[in-house]
Parts: structure tokens; C-alpha cells; sequence
């Protein structure tokens, strides 16, 4: 894969990248013949940069899939989704914004219903709603392993993450989830022998959390699923040479973030305006810059269309603050498309626009958006090809071979 | 391979996918800036498709390679034909109709004309004409080796192919043909010792086929060549959960077909009517439809530029009887280019055009034809992307990661 070969041409630059992702950005008419979501938003700015630069469009993961989150920003961080897996347990965990290193063990957890023998009436704990599981996570922060650190971390409504650090650790171990009722929990059980002490040191953590919350009306049991550990991912350091800084408002983009070495850095508010403020603040400290736009998924989401162009509006409006810096290398995308039509995310190709005042090609395209990009001289490309492109444009990248 | 993590990824649904290839649809102008045999065509039809559609050009093997129609049909399938090798005899024997499943063992076979000692003298029976071959090969359904059952069909001119069915077969058997005239077939040998039984059965067939056409005029002697088995191609119900359906004229289409455990729908007559007619009375009974039209590529090969454009025209004609079916998916495309100016199959990209009311993303593009193609939504993209892209646009495929 490009990463492999690509740290041996590396050089050393003071050039400044700028990867702005606006989350699920790609989208469809919802009339016939009519614009996208982006196509129908007034976007001057992108429209210059747009002119200025080269446009494409891009496959997050391979024609006709549709990515989740993780998957997406790994394959626009450069790593193929379907070589890497994040792993459950991690994902949820990093989604929290807890830590996941290296040797770490991370996992799902379900709070359930049990009855007075411990059997499973309810594997969701009746739906307990976010407030009230958060209380009853709060408790099993009282939960101590010898040996180890342990960390727990409320998600949503009866779902929470449970991160273990320490030495000797290993996630190969069994979920104790039975997936049906009517029979109790399992223990965590390890699928290989150097998973068994981290099996035991699980146990161990799961005894005394049901020993604490057996008391509660419907949280009074709980389940572990997808133990994961740090995915192996080598960082931006080691691969691209870049000291690289996320900045980003959701917690899951900061995770997945962190798992390749980026700084997190903080931003106080949560627009788009905000996020380019805390970049301007942090410019001189790294050479390459993620910034994370949720609200355009969202909006796709939600099926608002209006909403959606109306916020992509938004992001243009701001879009001085960010080229005021004089990025050498900005590259405006998504991670996957979200039409508001579908309320989903969805397979269909992502606007890509790389402006790069020394070294982009033009191509007689002038405004931002789907059918634009489908023209654009970058042609159709893996959403993997971004880092590449970027590294080069950015003038980070030594020829290969004489 | 895509069809590895698609199984994982499917969910159900109700939708239908019709892909009708039109077979060696790409083409090439005749005159300087003239129009190929689809551009000029006049194809109302389709170009209404493709304008609320999305179109793109695919590259049937890999780009300069000319392919043939067995693997542009794998490809199509979704089987990268440089993994997949259908093997000749069995590609020979499925294209006269017969059925080849896995422990069979086919083989193709030449008349020769043997001298009274069993020497070559023609290694192709003096090309004895079709209607003479088939006559001895009607006599050769007379061989009957025990413990198996065989059939044997003429294919063309010298050539027929036969087939062994029973247990404990395994094709790994050399070829029978010396390669040249002056000597005598070789016995056909195994080339590990699990093919010495197999081997030794179809000594027997040969023995008492020699027997049977000693005294023929010219094709007195005969050669097996190419054994081979099933390619191990997993189901179209294993792979994309899909019921599906061929419908198809020529024998050679419907054996691609079988191989990856499509069912053979019955075409009374052979025009694209008639096999509309046929997919519309099964309609109910499949998820899938393999639609192929074969005269797009006989056009193409007998140099007949007007004649390819006016059968294109015919299939535009016939096209409402397809479209008042209602698919939720339909693809048009070819297997490959045949341009009548090159009077062979070529390795041009091949139109592609997608319509999918519900998910096809417009392009701009207001006709079908090679250079609205090109310039199409999908980009220049592989064959092999043909059945994800159909199953996404089906709404038949979950999202890949959390």
C-alpha cells in the first residue's frame, strides 16, 4: 500500500497542509434534473478555490460500499479500511474521546436486566435512557483491578466503554454477551492462551462492577462485547514525516485521530468558525492540519436538504479565516456522501477540491460540487490517494527512483 | 476481492437488478471525427436512461488487454477473470450447453485423420465440415465407460468436447494432442496420481472411440485436449444473496452462467423481443437478470458498421418492454468492444450506463454513446465494480464499519 514506500521519499519542507473534511459532504437532487445539496448552495469561496485548484471525486472504500465512519477516515488518512480494522471495543472507546495506546484492551459494554439468578431478561436494560445510564456508569468508576488501570465511560442510552492499561495485556478474549435471553452473562473467556490473564483481569472488573449496580431497577447487569486493542496504525510522524494536529468537535473524529498520532487540539465553541480560530491558534506548531465539519452529515441525516445546503453556506462563509493563513496545500472534501434524500450514508464518489497556489493544475472547472468534481482533473480516485496527492502538492515528496 | 467482504454486507430486500449486456457494444468511428455505432444510432430510449442515469466506461480485464468472451463475462460477474480460469474444456463444453458442475471433468476434443498404423496425418480431420462432424459424433454417443457417465457434442467444424461425471474425478491430466502430425496420440497420462483413475477412464472413452470411427473417412482418429473441472466460482446466491436468472440465446452465455449457478430461462425465438418476453415471465420468480444480446458483437466482427448501428436501433425499439417491468437497477454495457472497423474484439473501454430511479446520481449527460461515457458520473472504473455498483444502487448492501 502507498504508505510502505511512500515514507522513503519523504523530505523535509516547511509547507503547510490543510485537510478540511466536511463529514457525509457528497449528496443527490432531490428533484430531477435539479442541483445537490452542494451544487445548490452559494458557495463563492469554494467556487475561487475551486477555479484556482483541481477537482476530482473520490471512492472512500471501493466502488459501491458504504462506509462507516471509521473506515472512511482511515482510508482518507491513507489506510485501507479493508487491511485495518479499528475493532469495536476501540472505536467505541475512542468515540468517547478515551485513550486507546498501544498494549491497551477495549471493549463494548451493554448494560442489561437480570433477574434474581442473574439471567438475562433484557439485553438493553430496557432502553435506560443517556441520563440516567450515565448515574449508574458513574458508580463503576469505583472499580479497581489490581495490576492494571481501568477506565469506564458512559456512550449512550445502555452502552458504554471499558479501557484497560497495563502490562501483558491481550484482546483475544470471547464477548460475554450470550446474545439472547433467558441464560446469564458468560465469562470473558480467552480464545488464545496470552489472552488468559487479561480474561481474568476482565473477570475480575466485571464482579465487582455487577456487585455495585445490582441494586439499580433496570442497569442491574452488564455485558462486554469487541475487545479490541490499538489497531497497529503507524502514525503520521513515522509514515508522512508530518507533525499533524486534528481539530475536530466530535469526539469519534478526535479518536480515530489520535489512533494515528495527531495531536487533538482544543477548540472552544463548536463552529466552523470556532474550529478555524483554534486552528489559526495552534498554525505554527504543525505541518499538517485535520479539520472535522460534522453538521453537513447530520443534516443528511436528518433528510434536510434545505438544512444541509443552508450549513454548507455556512462553512463557505467562513472559509476567509482559513485561506487568510495561506495554506500551501487545502484540500476541501468528505469522508462519504449523506444525501438528505437517502438519510443515510451512502456509496456514491465524494467531491474532492485541492487548491495548491504553487503546483495544482487547472481544469477549466469553476464551482464546487458533485458534477463538477465528476469533470475535474483528478478524474475518479481512492479516497487512499488524498495523503499521496497532498504530500506531493505540499512539495513533501522526493521522485522515485533515478 | 470485492466478493469476499460483500457477502458480509448484504441485507435483504425486494429490489431487481436487470444487467443486459449487449455483447461487444464498444466501438470505434469510421470516419475522422465521425460517430461510433452507438453514437449514431438513434436510441431514444436509451439516451432517456442515460440522462436521469449515471454513465461511465469499463475496462473489461485490465486497460490494453482484449478480452475474450468467457472472462469478460466473469469480470462482468464480478470475478476477476486473472484469479478465475474457466479452463478450456470446460469453457468448450458449457459453450455447446452442457453442464459442467464440480468433479466433473470436461474436455475438448479434435477429429484427426490417422494413417493405417494410428499416425497423425491431420491433426484436424481435413477441417471436416460441421454437418459431417456431427454425424460421427452422433456415433461416438455410443461409448459407455463404466462407473461414469459421459456426453459428448459437437462444438464446431473438427472440434466437440466431452464430459465424464462420477466420484473421484480430478482433471489434472495432460493433453492427448502431440501438437504435431508424423506420430501418435499420447495415452492421456495424469500429472499427479489423484488423476491416474480419471486418466484411465478416459483411455477407455478413446479405445472404444478410435474403435467406433475407425473406418470414418477423414476424421478416422481423434485428440483430448484441456481438461479441466467446475473453476470453483462461489454462487451468485453465495456471493450477492441474489436469485438470478439467464437469459440468453447463444449456449455459450447461458454456460457462463450456469457456472456461477444462475438458472437458464427458456427464450422462445431469438430476437432482444423475444427475450424481454422471456425475462418478463419470470420476472417474479428472481432477483437478478442476466440479459445478453449477442448481435451487437456478430455485427461487429463481420465489419458491418450500418448493420451494428441498426441493430443497436432495434434493442433501443424493444427497450419499453424491458422498462415497464420496473427494475429498481438496470445496466446497460458490453462485455467488451467489438468495432466493426476492427472486425475483432478489442480492449477499448465499453459504455456503461446505470439507471436506478431511486439512487443514480445524474452526470449531465444526455445520451448513450463512448464519449458521454467517458465523460460520465462513474468515471473510467473496472467491469469487476459492475455487480457492488448494482447491489449498492439496489439499496442490497450495508454499511461497511461502524
Amino acid at each position: 500500500m502507498s504508505i510502505d514506500y511512500l515514507k522513503h521519499l519523504l523530505r523535509p519542507s516547511e509547507s503547510k497542509i490543510v485537510l478540511m473534511v466536511m463529514d457525509g459532504l457528497g449528496g443527490l437532487p432531490v428533484e430531477p434534473g435539479g442541483p445537490t445539496e452542494l451544487e445548490g448552495a452559494s458557495t463563492p469561496n469554494m467556487d475561487r478555490l475551486a477555479a484556482e485548484g483541481t477537482l476530482g471525486q473520490t471512492i472512500p472504500i471501493r466502488p459501491g460500499i458504504t462506509p462507516g465512519s471509521g473506515p472512511a477516515h482511515l482510508s482518507l488518512f491513507g489506510y485501507d479500511p479493508l487491511v485495518y480494522d479499528i475493532g469495536r471495543g476501540t472505536l467505541e472507546a475512542v468515540g468517547v474521546g478515551m485513550k486507546v495506546s498501544k498494549g491497551d484492551v477495549a471493549a463494548r459494554g451493554n448494560f442489561s436486566t437480570v433477574d434474581d439468578k442473574g439471567i438475562i431478561t433484557d439485553r438493553r436494560a430496557g432502553r435506560i435512557p443517556s441520563d440516567e445510564a450515565e448515574k449508574v456508569v458513574e458508580k463503576l468508576k469505583a472499580v479497581k483491578v489490581p495490576g492494571v488501570e481501568t477506565e469506564v465511560r458512559h456512550v449512550k442510552e445502555y452502552r458504554f466503554a471499558v479501557v484497560m492499561r497495563g502490562e501483558g495485556l491481550d484482546p483475544e478474549i470471547e464477548d460475554t454477551d450470550p446474545q439472547i435471553t433467558g441464560v446469564m452473562p458468560v465469562p470473558a473467556r480467552a480464545k488464545l492462551p496470552k489472552a488468559e490473564y487479561t480474561a481474568g483481569l476482565f473477570n475480575q472488573w466485571i464482579a465487582q462492577a455487577q456487585q455495585i449496580i445490582r441494586s439499580e431497577p433496570k442497569a442491574n447487569g452488564l455485558t462486554l462485547r469487541g475487545f479490541a486493542t490499538h489497531p497497529g496504525l503507524a502514525s503520521f510522524m513515522d509514515v508522512y514525516g508530518l507533525r499533524s494536529a486534528c481539530v475536530a468537535v466530535y469526539p469519534m473524529y478526535r479518536g480515530v485521530s489520535q489512533l494515528v498520532g495527531m495531536d487533538i487540539v482544543n477548540v472552544v465553541g463548536e463552529t466552523t468558525q470556532d474550529e478555524f480560530a483554534a486552528l489559526a491558534r495552534v498554525w505554527k506548531d504543525y505541518d499538517f492540519f485535520f479539520v472535522h465539519i460534522k453538521k453537513t452529515d447530520s443534516k443528511g441525516e436528518d433528510g434536510d436538504f434545505a438544512g444541509k445546503t443552508a450549513f454548507i453556506e455556512t462553512v463557505d462563509a467562513a472559509m476567509p479565516d482559513l485561506i487568510k493563513l495561506k495554506p500551501d496545500v487545502l484540500i476541501i472534501t468528505g469522508d462519504h456522501s449523506t444525501p438528505a434524500r437517502l438519510k443515510v450514508h451512502s456509496w456514491h464518489p465524494v467531491p474532492f477540491l485541492l487548491w495548491a497556489p504553487a503546483t495544482a493544475r487547472p481544469d477549466d472547472q469553476t464551482s464546487f460540487g458533485e458534477r463538477a468534481c465528476a469533470r475535474g482533473g483528478f478524474g475518479t480516485i481512492s479516497a487512499m490517494d488524498t495523503m499521496p496527492l497532498a504530500l506531493a502538492h505540499a512539495l513533501r515528496l522526493n521522485k522515485y527512483g533515478a
